[in-house]
C-alpha cells in the first residue's frame, strides 16, 4: 500500500472534517501517501483528486462541513459509473479508499471493495442511522445544536404559557428527536419507530393543564409526520395556541462537539489501519466504545432501531 | 410616588428580564414599594399583582423569556378594560407602572396615562420595529441567534454547493433580515420596505455562478413574502437546488447578549427615574446612545424603517 | 420503600440537575415519595431536607450547577457525623438515598450503606476520575466547554503565530486536558499519568517551526504542572513569545450537554430503581453504553486512567 | 487612486476580517485594486503584500482572529523604518491605505499620512480604549465571550454558595469589566479609572450575606489590580472560600457578534470611501450611530474613560 484516497459522500455531518484530517495525519505518519477526492462519487467520476500534506488539514478540526464538498451522484449506483470509478483510483495509483458517509455511500463503498480496490467506510451522518455502530459521526453534534434550539424555544413557551410542537430531522429514523426530546424535556415525542396517537399526546396535555402545566413542547422526527399538519391537528381538537418550528439545516452545521471529533479522529485513523492490514468492504465503528471493523453486507443487512429503552425513559420522565 | 408596578406586554423579547430586574431595584434602591403584575394587562385585569423584592430579581438578568409571563390581551385594547386596569392598580395603591413591550403594549400603556396613572413604555421587542428609539430590546440577542444559525447553515451550503433561502422573523419590519444578511454575508435580503425582484435575485446567482461562486445564501424577512414559495419560485427559475430553512420561534429565546442586558439595565432604571420626575406617556429610550423620554404620541405617529444605508451597504458588499 | 431522598456532593458539575430531576420523576412514577437534601452531606447533619415535587424539578434540566447546592464537609467523614446522617434521614422517613457526585461523596454513601441506609452512588464530576464507568455526568460538558475556548484561542494564536500554553481541570486526571487536546487539535498535551520532557515539547516546537508551522497550542493537566510555570520554561528556553491561559471554573458551569442530560437522566433513574430493588453500596453506570450497577468498594479499589490510546492518537494526529 | 492596501495591526480582535473584508470589497465595487499587507507593519517593511479579490474574502466574516495575520513592530515606530515603509508601499503602486488597529497602530498610520501616503484608521481592538467613537471593532465580542463565562462561573457559585473574583483584559481602560459586571449581575466591579477600596467591598460582601445572599461575583479590570492578589486579600480577611479566575485570551477570540460584524462593514466601507474622498490621517469612526471622520490628531490628544453613568448603574442595580 502506498497511496491513499478519502472522499465525504451523502449529506455532510459536523466532524467529517476531522475524520479527514485524521485519515490524511495517519497516512503521513504510517509513511503513505493521501490524495483528497473532492465532490464525493460525483467528483470521483470527474477525476477531481489532488494530493493531501499536513497542511491541508491545518485548522480545519473544529469546522463543520466537508473541505472536501460532498454531493450526491446518480451515476455511481450504477456498475458502469463504479468501474469508471475503479479506473480513475488505479490512474491516480491509489490502491485503498476510505469513504465516509451514510447507507448510500457505503453502497459505493462496497461496490468498490467487490471490484477489487480496498475500501473502509466510516459512519458519518447526523441521522445515526446505521446499524452495527454506537453512534455516527455528526450525530452528537446535530442533537446538541437542536436542544440548543428547544431551550430557546422553552423560554418562550414558558413566558407566553403556549405548546410548541418542534420539528427535527430524521427521515428514516426518530435518534435525534428521541435524544432531544429527552435531553430537552419535552413533554412527548413522536418518532416513526414507535406507534403513537395524537389523542394520547392531546391527553397527555391535558393533564399536564390540570396539574397547572402551562407549556409544553412536543418532539416530532421529520419521519413520523409534518410538524406543521400535527400542530394543526393540535390546535384544532384543544383549543391551545398551538406553534410550530420546523428546525431545519442548522441541525447539519456548526463546529463539531468534543465527542463528534473525538469519534472521527479514531475512525479516521483506524480506517488507515486497517487498510494497511488488507481489510476491505468494513465499517469502521464503535461498539461498546470499543473499535469494531464491521462487515460492510453484515451493516446492510441489519435492522435498526433507537434506543427503546430511552423512548421508555422519556415517557416516563416526562410525567 | 411610594409604590411602582411592572409588566411585560406581547410578544416576549430576550432582556426583558434584566429590564424588569432593573426597574425593582431601582425603585427599592430609590426607597419605592414595587409590584411585579403577571400575564400582561390580562393578568393586570385579573388582580395578578405581587409584591417584588431585591431576591425576586436574582440570577434573572441572564435568563430569556420574562419571569412575569406575558399575554396578549383583546379585552384591554377596549376603554372599558382600560378603566378596570386603572381600578386594580388604583386597590393595590400603585401610582406609576411601567410597561415592557412593542407599539401595542404601548397604546394601553397611553391609554393608563390618560386615565391618569404615570406610565412609561420600554421598548421590548425581537422586531425593532419601534420609531425614535436607536434599537429595542431583545433585537441583538435575535439578531445573534439568527446569525448562529445562518453559519451553521453556511458549513452545509459551502459543503454541497447550494442556495439556501432563509426566512427570519419580521412581520412589519424588515430589521432583523437586513441586519442577519449584512452580519453573515448573505448573497441578497428581501425585506417589506424596499422593493424587490426575484429576476433580479436570480440573476446575481447566475453572475455568482458565473464567477465560480457555488453556494448562496438569500435571506428573507417574514414580511416581504414567503421562504418557501420564494425557495419554489427560484428551484423553478434556475434549476438550482434550492433549500429552505424557516428560522421560528428559536429568534426569541435564549440568553440575552451583553447589549440586550445592558440597554434593559438602562432603560428600565430610566423609567423609574422618569416616573419619580412626575413624568408619564413616554418612552424610555435611547437616541445616538443618550437616555431619552419621547412622548408616546410622537413615537405611534412617526414613520420609521430601518437604516437603508445598510442595505445598500449589504449589496455592495455581497457583489 | 416508601421515600427517597436525593443529594449532590462535592464540585458540582453540569447534569447533576437533570440527575436529580430523573431521580424525582422516577421516584414519583413508582409511587414514590421523595426529599432533597440540601448542601449535600453538611445539610443533611443541620436536617436541611424538604419535599420534591413534579414542579420542583421543572425547568431545571438545562441548568448547570445543582438547585439542591453542594458543600464539602468534613463532620461527615467521621463515624459520628455518619451516624447523625442516618439519624437525621429516619426521622424524615427516608428508606433510600442517592448520592450524585464523586469519589469522596461515594465515601460517604458508602458509609450511610453499611449503617443499615440503603445508598446509590451516581457518578457527577466533571474529573471523569471514577473507575469502572464510561464516563461521569459533567465532563461532556466541561470538555465541550473548553474547546470551545481553545477553538478561541486558536484564532489569536494563529493571527498572532504564538505559542500558547493552556491549563485545564484536572488535579488527579489527565481525561479533561486529553480529551480537549484531541478535539482541539492542539501540538501537544501534558497529563499526569504519562511521563513528559519539556524538552521534547520543544523539540516538537521547533519541528513545526522548521516545517512552516506558525502557531501551537499546548494542553496541560492541571495534575501535570503550572501552567504558567511550564509556559515561563517555553519561553526562556525556545525564544518565543510564549502566552499562557488557565481556563478555571468556567469549566464547571454551563447548560449540560446532551449526552450530560442523557447519561443523567439515565443514571438517575436507575439509581431509583436498583433503590426498588435492594440494593444498595452501588454506583449506577454505564459500561460500553450499558447501564450496571457497580460495588462501591470495586470502584474504591479499582485503579484507573484515561484511555492511553487516545493519548496515542493525539499525538499521532499532531505530528 | 487606482490602489488600495490594507493591514491589521497591534492586538487581534474578532471583527477585523469583517473589516479586511469591506475594505477589499468596496475597492473593487468602486472599481479600485486593493493588496492585503501581511503581518502588518512587520509584513510591510518585508514587502508582504499580496493582491486581494473577491473570492480571498469569501467566507471570513465569520471567522475571529486576522487573515492577513498581525505583529507588533518596533522597526515601525522609528522615522527610518516609516520612510521604509513608505517606500514599499510605492513600489507597489499603492496609492492609499486603510489600518485596522489600536491607538499604536494609529500612530503608523499618521507617520505615513504625514510622509504623503493618505491613510485613513479603522478602531479595531478589544479594549475600546479609542476616544472619539462609539465603540471600537472587537469589545462587543469581547464582553459577550466575557459574560458567557460569568454565567457559568454564575452557576457554580450559586451551587456552592461561594465568592468569585474574575479578572478581565483591559490594561489601559476598565470598559470591559464595567460592560461585563452590569450585564453579568456582578455584586462589585473595580476599574482602573474610579477609586476603590477593597474594604468596602468588603462590606459590601458582608452585607449581602447579612441579607442571606450566598454567592457574590467580583468583576476587575486586568488594569485594577491583580485578581488573585485582590482574592487573597479578600480570603484573608474575610474568611470567605474566594475562588479566582483569569478569563485571559479567550476574549480575544471567537466568531465576532454581529454589531462587530456590521460596525467593522461599515466602518471598513468608509475607509474607502474616505480616501476616495482625498482624506487622510483620518480615523473612520461611529459617533451616536452616525459615521464621522475624526482628525487621528485629535483621536491622540482626547482624553477618554468609560461611559461613567455604566458605573454609577451597575453599583445601584447590584444593591
Amino acid at each position: 500500500m502506498r497511496r491513499l484516497a478519502v472522499l465525504t459522500s451523502g449529506g455532510d455531518a459536523p466532524g467529517m472534517n476531522a475524520a479527514v484530517r485524521a485519515v490524511v495525519r495517519t497516512a503521513i505518519f504510517r509513511g503513505l501517501e493521501v490524495m483528497g477526492v473532492r465532490r464525493g462519487y460525483s467528483g470521483l467520476l470527474n477525476g477531481e483528486l489532488e494530493p493531501m500534506t499536513l497542511g491541508s488539514v491545518a485548522d480545519i478540526i473544529q469546522r463543520g462541513g466537508t473541505v472536501l464538498h460532498t454531493a450526491r451522484c446518480e451515476a455511481f449506483k450504477q456498475p458502469a459509473g463504479q468501474r469508471q470509478g475503479l479506473a480513475v483510483l488505479r490512474q491516480h495509483g491509489v490502491d485503498g479508499l476510505v469513504v465516509i458517509g451514510g447507507d448510500g455511500s457505503f453502497r459505493g463503498a462496497w461496490a468498490l471493495a467487490q471490484l477489487g480496490m480496498p475500501t473502509i467506510g466510516v459512519p458519518g451522518t447526523i441521522d445515526n442511522d446505521i446499524p452495527c455502530c454506537d453512534v455516527t459521526i455528526g450525530f452528537d453534534t446535530a442533537v446538541n445544536t437542536a436542544i440548543q434550539a428547544i431551550d430557546k424555544i422553552r423560554d418562550t413557551a414558558t413566558s407566553h404559557e403556549r405548546t410548541y410542537v418542534v420539528e427535527v430531522m430524521g427521515r428514516n429514523a426518530g435518534d435525534i428527536a428521541l435524544h432531544v426530546a429527552l435531553a430537552g424535556g419535552a413533554e412527548s415525542v413522536l418518532i416513526p419507530e414507535a406507534p403513537f396517537s395524537l389523542d394520547d399526546v392531546i391527553r397527555k396535555l391535558q393533564r399536564g393543564v390540570a396539574r397547572g402545566k402551562k407549556h409544553s413542547i412536543i418532539l416530532v422526527a421529520e419521519g413520523a409526520g409534518s410538524g406543521i399538519e400535527i400542530g394543526r391537528y393540535l390546535t384544532q381538537h384543544t383549543g391551545f395556541e398551538v406553534r410550530v418550528t420546523v428546525l431545519g439545516h442548522i441541525q447539519r452545521g456548526g463546529p463539531p462537539t468534543a465527542q463528534d471529533r473525538i469519534l472521527a479522529s479514531q475512525l479516521g485513523a483506524f480506517a488507515v489501519e486497517l487498510l494497511r492490514q488488507g481489510a476491505s468492504a468494513k465499517m469502521a465503528a464503535t461498539q461498546g466504545g470499543t473499535l469494531v471493523a464491521v462487515d460492510l453486507e453484515t451493516v446492510f443487512t441489519t435492522p435498526r432501531q433507537p434506543d427503546m429503552r430511552l423512548y421508555e425513559l422519556a415517557n416516563m420522565l416526562s410525567i
